[in-house]
């Protein structure tokens, strides 16, 4: 006779919640005995099909079940999906519980403290009435934008990606040589609108979590927040800490680029929410501005991350980033700028580079703490004459996730 | 009893030679009218099926026969391929004259006068040896890259493109720490390479003109022209001459996507040529340098060049542009700088402006006077105090075309 193991072991995802369990038990029932409540309108008879789950180890269960069968797609059978009434759990095991099937919501904290800052975004509008062609002026479409730029708001040296430098001839034609043109950083011409429509300046703050991704849409006249949106880092489907992520990498690089463009997808889908909120349009933001831990910030810029997790720990880039959004594929104005905050250290990302900016520790005069609990905790020590920071795992339990 | 026209034009490209032929006669008699030397190896039987042509215009020739139908692959057919001895004209016609269809091969000339210059590239190559990372030397890698850089060679503000810092972790490591930097114009990284490569730094020049595209590849170590390639223009399907590619576009914008293409397609295979005779790698090239009449600056480029047609005929930009060879395709190292002249005015291009600095008329004590001879000719009258140019239409013949 074959002895069964007399217990094993299953881990809830994204909550990080495990439990050991007899084989033999249903993963509903696991779920009870964890806390977590899977939505089960039929009472765990297979035929609400509303407990469905993803088994990311499916050799912990036993087979496909007729009513998983009938009441599954085959494109949710191929991405895991179970009913969590209908598998049984026969060895270890992780189980992925998507927002859908839950009784309970999770809790996320999106609101902090609030401090006043000076507005004084790197983006900037400047309508223009163009001088129009003529025998007598023949000067070339970009020299008469430019020129024009700089008689009335005295801008010199701007350059213009050549995508956008395509479009102008048209562009500048078709609205009667009445535009808005929108500048970074005094230097760089991301965006050629007709008429005025100075009115309409939006950036986006992404703070990318291990577990969740928030968004905060801002009108950079006045700086007032107008939309907020948070989902879930969907990243997690290849583990709920930075290690196990990384570890993916590491075992297999081709999954880089898929767990890249999950937080691409994720951010674009806060973005679309945000506009949504606020009834805008995604091309009125014209920069973006991101944080996440150093392995968030390489996974987000889709640089293999493997060598943080190796001795000595480095990071590829400490610096600040910039990027053209559409290199990124962020939806937002295709050369609007996408500024990633610089990290500090392999464990001490730019998210608290964020919170050194927004807590203004560095401009005080006593020594402060500055404490960011999330999943991992970043606390910085100091004032205006020095800083220090460090960091560990807390746990999804600190980012209110429970 | 229905009259036939008593003559109908026929136009072999891309020479630009016309004649006004009975209806009835084929097309390899035509050709023989105008003095255009087509394969028949057969004497004109359908049996070789050397005389192919390209019919711009189908419905001035009589339909495909039999033996067209056999020798003609089905592709040829789609692409308006005849042959020669088989087609017959019953009315205006535009014919296209492929190379390989040729008895007399049309010459170029490639060779010019020499001038001593001085050779000072915008891309430079730097070998460093870094030190790997350790506990004690946390830099993170494009730290420790760009401050070997500054050490060694005062190198400072370096930029990278992102797609390049993406493969910086693991270039460096494999390279054990010992790679070549490329850079260009001492501010952007464009190359990072393993071991020692300085002894490997090429560019190349490009002259588009509308009826060829002439590539002279450069050894930026000491300025020899190692090799040059030519072809034929490939846009003189959409008409010999630069009014009837504009045309073109005017009447459908979507042909702008194909005429641009073409000259790119074109430009890689001068690349690959002139790499296979000097025996180097298209990587090795690391900044191209494009010059061409207005509109073919602007085909290039992909901008519309409608508004060089139409009164005043201003073009979009004047000004010289760099942009990344990914972003325009072309097959050189992907993040090397494609440089392109600027223009003067609509019908005064960047060619026009390669004239000026080769001859270094901006540098004369006496009055000179240069000429360009090409389907478009350019002059330009002057000395150091003031230069005077303008251009008109010489034809084809002019350009060593017959």
């Amino acid at each position: 006779m074959r002895k069964l193991p007399r217990k094993v072991q299953i881990v809830f995802e994204p909550d990080g919640l495990r439990s050991n369990v007899n084989p033999g038990v249903t993963i509903l029932e696991a779920a009870k005995i964890c806390g977590i409540k899977i939505r089960s309108e039929c009472g765990g008879h297979g035929f609400c099909g509303k407990c469905k789950v993803i088994a990311k180890t499916p050799e912990g269960l036993t087979s496909l079940s007729e009513r998983e069968k009938e009441l599954l797609s085959n494109q949710e059978i191929k991405k895991g999906y179970r009913l969590a009434c209908q598998a049984y759990i026969k060895g270890n095991t992780v189980i992925y519980v998507p927002e859908e099937s839950r009784i309970t919501k999770r809790k996320t904290l999106i609101e902090g403290v609030m401090q006043e800052v000076e507005i004084s975004p790197l983006v900037e509008k400047f309508y223009i009435i163009i001088p129009k062609p003529s025998l007598q002026d023949l000067r070339t479409d970009f020299d008469r934008m430019t020129e024009s730029l700089k008689d009335i708001y005295n801008l010199e040296g701007l350059e213009i990606p050549l995508e956008l430098l395509k479009t102008l001839p048209l562009k500048l034609r078709d609205a009667d040589w009445k535009v808005t043109a929108t500048i970074w950083n005094r230097k760089r011409i991301i965006s050629v609108e007709p008429g005025n429509t100075t009115q309409k300046l939006y950036g986006i703050a992404i703070d990318i979590g291990t577990s969740k991704i928030i968004g905060y849409l801002v009108n950079l006249l006045g700086g007032k927040v107008v939309a907020t949106h948070f989902i879930e880092n969907p990243q997690i489907i290849y583990g709920e800490d930075i290690i196990s992520r990384i570890s993916h990498v590491m075992k297999n690089p081709q999954t880089l680029e898929e767990i890249h463009s999950l937080a691409i997808k994720a951010i674009n889908e806060i973005i679309l929410k945000c506009c949504e909120k606020a009834g805008i349009e995604q091309t009125d933001i014209y920069e973006a501005v991101v944080v996440g831990n150093t392995a968030m910030h390489h996974f987000f810029l889709n640089i293999n991350p493997k060598y943080l997790a190796l001795s000595p720990y480095v990071p590829a880039i400490g610096n600040s980033v910039n990027v053209e959004a559409r290199e990124l594929k962020i939806n937002i104005c295709p050369h609007g700028n996408v500024h990633v905050l610089p990290v500090i250290a392999d464990f001490v990302g730019a998210d608290a580079v964020g919170d050194i900016l927004a807590t203004k520790i560095f401009e005080a005069e006593k020594i402060c703490l500055t404490i960011d609990i999330g999943t991992n905790t970043e606390i910085v020590l100091g004032n205006k004459d020095e800083l220090f920071t460090t960091s560990c795992a807390s746990g999804p339990a600190f980012e209110g996730m429970h």
